[in-house]
C-alpha cells in the first residue's frame, strides 16, 4: 500500500482493514494497489503528483449497521473515511478523497429503492441507486412519475443531490438537494438519525414533508461532513401529459437584457423548465471572416458594431430555448403567451416553433428527442455527454487522453450580468493563457434563480503542464470571480478552500461556524475531511 | 418585576438591564409590569397559573451591532434571550418566550426593507417588516411582484419563514422557509455570520442562490435557538397575468380517495396553487336532521349509508376549489385539463367556473375576492381571518373572551389517510370530551406535499377549568397521533417537548444531535430556550 492514512502506522491500519473485513466481509475491502487504483479521480488536475489525492484503501458496506461499524472502527483507530456514493462526480473528485490516505466508504452496494409512490410522487432510496436504476424500476412498474435528471445518469442519486446537483425541467425539481425530503445518516459517533418526518417513529411520511419539527440539520449533510447518508426521500415529477419546446432570437446585442427579464418572469411562474440561451450570431463566427476581424480588433468590437454586422447578414444576436411541460393546451396557450410577451417588448424578435411530443413516447420520438435536444429534458437519464464534451474542452482541444474540471461562478441572473461576467472572464482567461468564448459566453440556467458561467479547465493523464497551468488558472480566474462577488456553487477537490474562502463575511464566519460544528459532531475529524472546505481541527491545527 | 430570569439574582438582573439601555438606549428597554405584560401570550393555555410563561423583559434594538451588544451582555450575565421578529404568532407563542424569565429581544424596530428586485423577483428584509409593509412598499413603487401572504398579514416575513409558516399561492412559495435565499444571524457569540450567496465579500447575489458553498446552515435558525436572525431574503412571485377558480364537487365518499390524487397531480406539476378541500355534505348537516340522525347512530354510519343520503339529495360528498394562476390562455387550458382528467376518471363529478380576474385588480374586484374567497389567494396581506375565527373555535363557540392554540397533525397527502385520520382524530377528541367534526374533516393544504389535519383548543382569559382541559386534551391527542405516525409541524410553547418527543427515532437521534450542536454554538444557552423542543445543557441537567 502506497497510501497510509496521515499520522497512522501501517500497524495499525492493518489492524483497522482487519476490523473492516470482520464487519462487511473480506472481499468487500479493498486494499490492493489495483484495487485501490480504481478509486483515483479520473479527472484529477494533480494526476502522478505528490499532492494527487489518493485513498489508503476502500470499504463497500451493504447494510446501515455495517456503516455504523466502519464508522466506530474509524472512531476508534483515527482512520479519516471518505464516503462516495457511486463516485461518478467527474470533474469534481469523481471517487477520490480530498484528503490522501482516507479510506473510501463506496455506498455502492446499497442500492435499495425502498418506495416509489406514484400518487404522492416521491421515492426513498440508498446511495447506490442511479438515475438509470430509479429510471428502469419506475418503467418496469409503470409509474407515471419522473425523475429529474443530471447529464450524465449513471451517478447516484443520493450523491447527486448531497453535491447540490441540478437538472434539467422545472426549477423546484432541478434543485436536486431542495426537492429532496427527509434522509437517514450515520452520524461520526456511529449513530443512525433520520430528519424531518422519516424521524418519526413510524416513517409513512418520509418524502411528504422535510422540516418534521424544530431545527432543520439536513443541510449539514450536503456537500459537507457530518455524517454518512445512508437513505434520502426524493420528490418526483409527475409525467406531463406533453412538452413542446419554442425558440425566440432577438436582434442586437442589448436584447440580451429584457430577454432574460422576459424568460425569468415564465420561471419563475413555473411555465417552463430549464431555458437554453444560445447566439446564433457567436455560432456564426466560424463561417463568417468578416465577424472574426471584427472580433480580434484591438479593443474588441462595440456593442454598434456588432449589431450592424448581425444587421447586415440578418444572424440573430441571442436566442432562447424555451420547454414547456403540462397538458397540451396549458403549454400552448403558454407557448403563444411568451411570444406575445417578447414580441411587445423586443422589436424584431422572432420565433420558431419546436419539437412537441405526447407522454409516453414513442421510441422513434426518443431517437428524436435526442438528435434534435436532449433525453434529460424529458426524464430520461442518459450518457450522451460524453460523445459532446468527452476529454475535449476548447481549452484543451487535442487532449483527448484527459478531463477536465470545472470552474463555474454564480452571476446574477440578468443580461447585464452575463455580458459583464463574459467580459471579465474573458480578461482572466486571457491572463492565464487560455482560450474562452469571448463576446458571446452565455449562462447555464441549471439553478432555479441564479445563472452559472461555466467553464472548464483542461486535465491530461500524459502531460502534467496542462495540469499545472489548469490548477493555476483555476486559481486565478477565482481571484479575480471572488473580486467580482462570484463564487462557486462546487468546487474540484484541489480548489475547495479557495472556493470556500470567497465566502467570506466578516472573516469568515460561516465556515468558522461550520468549523465550531464539526469539531462537536465529530471531534475526531474521520468523516470527509475537507469537504465544502471545511477541515477538523487536528488537520487545520496542522496547517496553522 | 414580578419575574427574573432563572438563577439570576435581582441586582445582576438590574446590571443586565443597565447594560442593555447602554446598548440600545434607556427607552428601549421596557421592565415595568405594564411594559412587559404586552408580551404575555394573548392565547396563552397556562394564563395565571404558575406556569405561564412570562418574560422578564423586553429590548428592542435597532441595528444588528445592538443585536450584537445585547447578546454579549447576555452571554455574560448569562440571561437567557428570546427573540421576536413581531410576535404575532397567535396560538403559537406569540410574543412570549417559552422559558419563563427570558428577555425578549423585540425587532419590530429593526423594518428595513433592503432590496426589492423586480426583475430577478426577490427581496431582502429585516425582522420587523411586516406582510403589510412589504406588500405596501411593493404598491408604491408599482413592482409587478407578489409576496406569497399568510392570514393574518401583520406577522413578520422573516419571523413567519423562522416558524416554518405557510400561504396560498404555489406550493413552491407557499413553504416560506423554503422559499427564503440568504439570511444575516447573529451568533450566541455575538459574531455575525451569513449564509449562501449572502456570505460573498459582495452580496449582490443575496436572494440568488441559497446553498453558496459547502455545508448549508440556514435550516439551523428555523424554529430553532441558534442565533438571532437580522436579514433574510426571499424569492417572490412575479404578478400573474390572470387568475381563476374553478369548483369540483364528486358524489360518493371514497371518491375522495381518487380526487385527491387527481389535486396531487395538478400541484405537482405546478398547475394549481393550494387546493380547498370541501364537504358539500357535511355543510348540509345543519339543515338536514336525517343526515344528523345518520350520524349520531350507533357505531356510525356506513360509507354506503352515507352515499345513499347523499345522493338522495344530490348532495355532493365532497368537492375541491382549485387555484390557478398565470397567462389567461394557459390557465384556461390548466382548468379544461383539470376537468377532462377528472371526469373520466370519476363517475358524476360536476363542474364549476369560478371567478376570474386580470391583474392588477379594481377595488371593486378586490371586494369581490374578500367576499368570495380570500385576498391571500392573490397575495394581498388583510386580517380578515379575525372575522372569522377570532376566539372562538368549534370546540369553544362561546369563549369569545378567549383564543385558540392548534393540534395539526401533518398526515400523508392521500385521501385514505384523510378519512383515518377524522375517525381517528375524532376518537381522540371524544375520549377528551371535546367536539370535532367527525365523518368530514379535511386537510389544510398549506404544506406543499403533506395534509395537515389542523384542528383548534380553545383558551379562556377567564376560566383556567378550559385551559386546563384544553392542555390535557393537546398531550392526549398528541398521543395518539404519535401512535399513528403522525407528528406536528409547530407547537404551543407547552407542548414542545411532547412534539418533538414524537420524532423518536433510534431514541430521539435528532433531538440529541441538535442539543449536541447547541451545546456548541452556545455553551451559556442563552437564545431561546427550548424554542423546537431543544434546551440548553444546563436546563436538560436541572430537569434531568
Amino acid at each position: 500500500m502506497a497510501t497510509l492514512p496521515p499520522g497512522i502506522s501501517s500497524a495499525e491500519f492493518e489492524t483497522a482493514l482487519g476490523k473492516f473485513e470482520e464487519a462487511v466481509g473480506e472481499e468487500w475491502v479493498f486494499k490492493s494497489d489495483e484495487d485501490v487504483a480504481l478509486y483515483r479521480d479520473a479527472y484529477s488536475p494533480e494526476r502522478d503528483e505528490p499532492t494527487e489525492r489518493l485513498a489508503s484503501a476502500a470499504v463497500a458496506p451493504v447494510t446501515v449497521e455495517q456503516v455504523q461499524q466502519i464508522v466506530r472502527i474509524a472512531n476508534e483507530h483515527r482512520i479519516p473515511l471518505y464516503p462516495i456514493s457511486t463516485g461518478k462526480n467527474l470533474g469534481y473528485g469523481g471517487s477520490a478523497p480530498i484528503l490522501s490516505g482516507s479510506v473510501v466508504v463506496d455506498l455502492k452496494r446499497m442500492n435499495r429503492i425502498l418506495s416509489v409512490d406514484e400518487g404522492r410522487c416521491s421515492c426513498v432510496v440508498e446511495p447506490g441507486v442511479s438515475y438509470f436504476d430509479l429510471y428502469d424500476h419506475i418503467q418496469q412498474r409503470g409509474l407515471k412519475v419522473w425523475v429529474d435528471c443530471p447529464d450524465p445518469g449513471w451517478g447516484s442519486v443520493v450523491g447527486n443531490a448531497l453535491d447540490h446537483g441540478v437538472g434539467y425541467t422545472y426549477g423546484q425539481y432541478r434543485d436536486h438537494f431542495g426537492s429532496h425530503c427527509g434522509m437517514e445518516v450515520v452520524l461520526p459517533n456511529g449513530e443512525v438519525m433520520r430528519t424531518g418526518m422519516a424521524a418519526l417513529a413510524n416513517d409513512n411520511q418520509w418524502a411528504d414533508y422535510k422540516y418534521g419539527f424544530g431545527p432543520y440539520v439536513a443541510g449539514l449533510f450536503g456537500q459537507a461532513n457530518f455524517g454518512i447518508v445512508t437513505k434520502m426521500g426524493f420528490w418526483l415529477l409527475p409525467e406531463p401529459e406533453a412538452y413542446r419546446r419554442g425558440m425566440v432570437y432577438v436582434p442586437k446585442r442589448r436584447d440580451l437584457i429584457p430577454l432574460v427579464d422576459h424568460v425569468n418572469y415564465l420561471e419563475n411562474l413555473g411555465l417552463i423548465g430549464q431555458p437554453g440561451f444560445r447566439s446564433p450570431l457567436g455560432a456564426s463566427r466560424a463561417r463568417e471572416p468578416e465577424l472574426r476581424a471584427l472580433l480580434e480588433k484591438p479593443g474588441g468590437p462595440t456593442d454598434e458594431e456588432l449589431d450592424r454586422f448581425a444587421e447586415s447578414k440578418g444572424i440573430p444576436s441571442w436566442g432562447v430555448e424555451l420547454q414547456f411541460y403540462g397538458p397540451e393546451k396549458t403549454i400552448a396557450g403558454s407557448w403563444d403567451y411568451a411570444k406575445e410577451r417578447i414580441a411587445a417588448s423586443i422589436p424584431g424578435a422572432t420565433f420558431e416553433d419546436g419539437v412537441a411530443y405526447r407522454f409516453p413516447l414513442t421510441e422513434a420520438q426518443k431517437a428524436e428527442v435526442q438528435r434534435v435536444h436532449r433525453l434529460v429534458d424529458v426524464g430520461v437519464p442518459n450518457m450522451s455527454i460524453f460523445s459532446i464534451a468527452g476529454g475535449r474542452t476548447e481549452q484543451n482541444p487535442d487532449h483527448a487522453d484527459g478531463g477536465q474540471f470545472y470552474f463555474a461562478p454564480m452571476i446574477p441572473r440578468t443580461g447585464e450580468a452575463v455580458l459583464e461576467a463574459g467580459r471579465v472572464l474573458a480578461e482572466a482567461y486571457r491572463e492565464a493563457g487560455l482560450p474562452y468564448n469571448d463576446h458571446f459566453a452565455l449562462p447555464a440556467c441549471w439553478h432555479y434563480r441564479a445563472f452559472i458561467m461555466i467553464t472548464s479547465l483542461p486535465v491530461s493523464r500524459l502531460d502534467p503542464e496542462v495540469n499545472r497551468r489548469s490548477r493555476a488558472a483555476f486559481e486565478h480566474i477565482a481571484r479575480v470571480a471572488a473580486e467580482h462577488g462570484w463564487g462557486e456553487y462546487r468546487s474540484p477537490p484541489f480548489g475547495v478552500d479557495l472556493v470556500m474562502g470567497a465566502y467570506s463575511f466578516n472573516d469568515h464566519a460561516l465556515r468558522r461556524f461550520c468549523e465550531t460544528l464539526k469539531d462537536a459532531v465529530d471531534p475526531n475529524g474521520i468523516i470527509a475531511a475537507g469537504r465544502g472546505g471545511i477541515w477538523p481541527r487536528h488537520i487545520r491545527e496542522s496547517n496553522a
